[in-house]
């Protein structure tokens, strides 16, 4: 048993998550997706994480399908990544404040918060499929479609804004088959705040170029300018 | 409707499968899971194989995590990627004689055939969750589990015989926490047949050695080496 406490949070806390319902609900699971390896407790989410990661992709993947019946599967996987990345993930469990009840350690550091957030968001998922069997996908689909739909809307408005590789991609694979070729030109600063520029190639022609504290963030920032240039065409 | 000899065709293909019932079975979507894109027909594989991938990655994910309660996430992986590989669908897909009833275009070559049986097999599985709807996972469960239980024994009883460089990594992950080194030492022979030396290293040391035609080849001998020896310790 929980302890009284423990329980009346969780009920506030899946209360509010607007679930179509919480019969079957095993409180147990539940608790469980919400204890962070960090906490060094009896149990922790990592295998309940396992299970809701598998879960969330199928339940993304169902979506897109029905929704999208002329998409590609070049675009469908975009959208995919996009809807099980950890950002978009911890953006989900920010929204219903889920922090407030996750059980961490003393010592787990600021930069692993969105990786945590969406780990507990997907051991979330895991419980409830364990509570609720064969009911789960379609009970699941019911509470959170409407967010993947609103989602993809988005990113249909403005691919590059969430994720400007992936749309960078999909837009050179489409359009002539290829992929975009990213190039470091230029390294400076100080070894613990160092700059990198990157370029991005496209056909034997520079297409965009960013500057950034990593090489990934200087990728991101020329993918956005060529994307950018590229829709100028 | 399809053709009469093509449907008697999916039939019989279908009968062989063993399947827990053939009601609800929606022919066109058998037919097009079984339609490479190198046809060039109307329809093709593609976007079945999108669906089929995240069905199977939810089944064999469910499996595991109620057939091996103990077992840890990281070695929940390891089976997981077996049961999900390219390698392992192609032979899945063989054992039933998937090829006699994939159309494929008349310039497939061989080296790309495992990936375009594990397309079709996946593809398959997306046919049957747009079949059978909700009833879906239980009724694959009932038709594979058997098939991945006896898998996963196999692989229990010698986990290096399949995948020598991931069990590597298992081993030396849980005993210490660490990933192995893989060091290419020497290349030899003609450039259209070379042949790389391989080793593998693990705390300062040098556990396994491989030479093969290509440094994956000669990766996974060092690996297969150095798990028996580690095996021995």
């Amino acid at each position: 048993m929980l302890p009284q406490q423990r329980r009346t949070q969780l009920l506030e806390f899946v209360t509010s998550l607007g679930l179509p319902t919480l019969a079957g609900l095993q409180w147990h699971w539940l608790d469980q997706a919400l204890i962070h390896p960090s906490a060094h407790l009896d149990v922790d989410n990592d295998r309940l994480e396992f299970l809701g990661d598998a879960v969330l992709r199928h339940l993304v993947t169902d979506f897109l399908f029905a929704a999208y019946p002329t998409a590609s599967p070049g675009q469908l996987t975009v959208w995919r990544s996009h809807l099980t990345s950890d950002r978009y993930l911890a953006s989900l469990a920010e929204r219903f404040d889920l922090e407030r009840v996750l059980v961490v350690g003393p010592t787990v550091d600021a930069l692993g918060r969105p990786r945590r957030l969406a780990d507990a968001w997907e051991a979330l998922l895991g419980s409830l499929a364990l509570s609720w069997g064969e009911a789960t996908l379609p009970r699941l689909h019911h509470w959170l479609d409407p967010y993947f739909r609103a989602t993809v809307e988005e990113l249909q408005r403005d691919p590059a804004a969430h994720n400007p590789k992936a749309a960078l991609q999909e837009l050179t694979q489409s359009r002539w088959g290829i992929l975009p070729e990213y190039r470091v030109v230029s390294q400076s600063g100080p070894a613990n705040a160092p700059q990198f520029g990157v370029q991005v190639w496209i056909q034997g022609q520079c297409w965009g170029e960013g500057v950034g504290s990593s090489k990934k963030a200087a990728e991101v920032l020329a993918a956005k300018a060529a994307w950018e240039a590229l829709q100028d065409q």
